[in-house]
């Protein structure tokens, strides 16, 4: 489901690392080389190099891409680089701090990574920011939201694959009731989104479906220019169906009157490696153009290369 | 900090691990044997001698200790013989499950631990039950408590020394608004307790205390018969000075008509590697009782004898 090629059998990480050090020298940097290797190295083959260029020029290989790039290049080439939770901590980071109504984000990494993997983002967020995701969403948000956000990141939600029908069908009932009710703040409603595993809430969903006829996100839209309504449906989206959230997320961007590139970068780089496939075919499937092309109209030079080698295509 | 006596150099686990089984068999465990044994090894020590268990005889040491012993004698080996985080989560499986207004052992277990700590237990609690402590407490418990309970055990609290001393200035006014108003269990209260760092609440407690003159939980007196009010001076109890905090439940434990072994067996087994010998002293300091001395005038037998292996002080 990952797009990004990487050989099986890379160049020793510090070879790489050589290969970027000498990128960096001389007048302006070479993009070219930068985009060969590190547009073609997985996660782990990222961090060798990283520590290998550590190990042999006593820098940190993030500090250096950050001195030697600019402007939206950089800023992929910066996420992608940086290991999985830690790019997660800095989504959260900035996500947290200006946070508004709209932003997704924070649901967005609550609901798409595993739980472990969640665990992972909160670890790095004490290692960089010296405290943690919670202070930071409990300080910058408020009423509802607040107690919808807290809960989702702090929660470590079981990850098997076992489903209990009856507690299923009695918190469709009770999610329809509050629903009925326009009570969607209420702490039951709250409780279920935020603690089930993935495995029972869609089991909930099916059952919300079956018994009442609606998928539940159409329910939740009565009111569609209400933000903290679509938070609820972006929790329930990203849980249930994550390609259709992200190619939603990208088709806003790409359609945006001058592309919102922070958004494009932050899903091309946090999906590369997990299931950009899908949220390709979703895309394809929704707008009857393919991706690489959408993103190569909107995107030019070094960053457009860049992505597009993210996204398993290359550009020459 | 530590109670518990264990040799540096322990026996092989293997040759622990085969005089516990001959202690199983013939007519009645042999107890003495068992308490010489696991009364006198470290939590490393004892996961060694648990797999090589495993490995000889094909059946969980735990599982065999269960069979072979019974009553408070079987449930404190029991418990000390799990790992930590799995004696936790049993704990906190059954304070949730069981969940009163006066039952603290949640509160006791998310704040007594450390952050690393109370996300271990969370793990072990998802393989053995199959799913979430956060899904338990929030099914078993209600409002204000839920509030305050479900964002205690789902926090991951920022573990390093650093102090805001602006923010623990703001934060101490914002307590002694919310005090003053009476209303306990504000938004705001609630995140300030169970959000930031153990460092940062001893400054902003320290804070309150120095700008208005009594101590936080002083003014969480108001009314004592207020179990909600209790549980919010647990949490601070806990938080600053744990050993006061574990010296009044043995307290209440021994001094209570017919001593509640539950308790007893709990601070003992969760303490013994840890601060029992700082919640000693402060024991002997409120009771002018040593600790050892009150608990073998309560209890008998090999109960006695395992209980004060685990103080680190022999019975015969």
């Amino acid at each position: 489901m990952a797009t990004v090629k990487f050989p099986e059998l890379a160049p020793p990480p510090m070879e790489d690392a050589e290969q970027l050090r000498k990128a960096f020298e001389g007048w302006g940097a070479n993009e070219k080389l930068i985009i060969n290797i590190l547009g073609h190295r997985n996660a782990e083959q990222r961090k060798a190099i990283r520590r290998a260029y550590y190990e042999a020029y006593k820098e940190d290989l993030i500090k250096a891409l950050q001195k030697e790039l600019s402007s939206d290049f950089e800023r992929a080439v910066f996420l992608w680089t940086l290991d999985p939770s830690e790019r997660d901590a800095v989504l959260a980071y900035k996500a947290a701090l200006k946070w508004k109504p709209g932003n997704h984000v924070l649901i967005e990494i609550a609901c798409t990574r595993s739980p472990h993997e969640l665990f992972l983002a909160r670890q790095s967020y004490h290692v960089f920011y010296r405290r943690s995701l919670e202070e930071d969403v409990a300080a910058h948000t408020a009423g509802d939201y607040r107690k919808l956000l807290l809960l989702l990141i702090a929660s470590h939600r079981y990850d098997g694959p076992e489903v209990n029908m009856t507690l299923a069908k009695a918190e469709a009932k009770i999610l329809h009731l509050k629903i009925a009710d326009k009570d969607y703040s209420h702490d039951e409603f709250i409780r279920i989104l935020t603690t089930r595993s993935k495995a029972q809430l869609n089991a909930t969903f099916n059952q919300y479906n079956n018994e009442f006829g609606h998928a539940i996100n159409k329910d939740l839209e009565s009111d569609t220019r209400d933000d903290y309504l679509a938070a609820l449906r972006a929790v329930i989206k990203c849980m249930t169906r994550p390609e259709k959230y992200f190619e939603k997320v990208l088709r806003l961007a790409i359609n945006k009157l001058g592309t919102d590139e922070e958004a494009l970068i932050r899903v091309i780089t946090t999906r590369a490696e997990v299931d950009l496939k899908a949220i390709k075919e979703e895309y394809y499937g929704r707008n009857s153009i393919p991706l690489e092309v959408a993103i190569a109209k909107d995107t030019s030079g070094d960053y457009e290369k860049f992505l597009l080698a993210l996204l398993g295509h290359e550009s020459d």
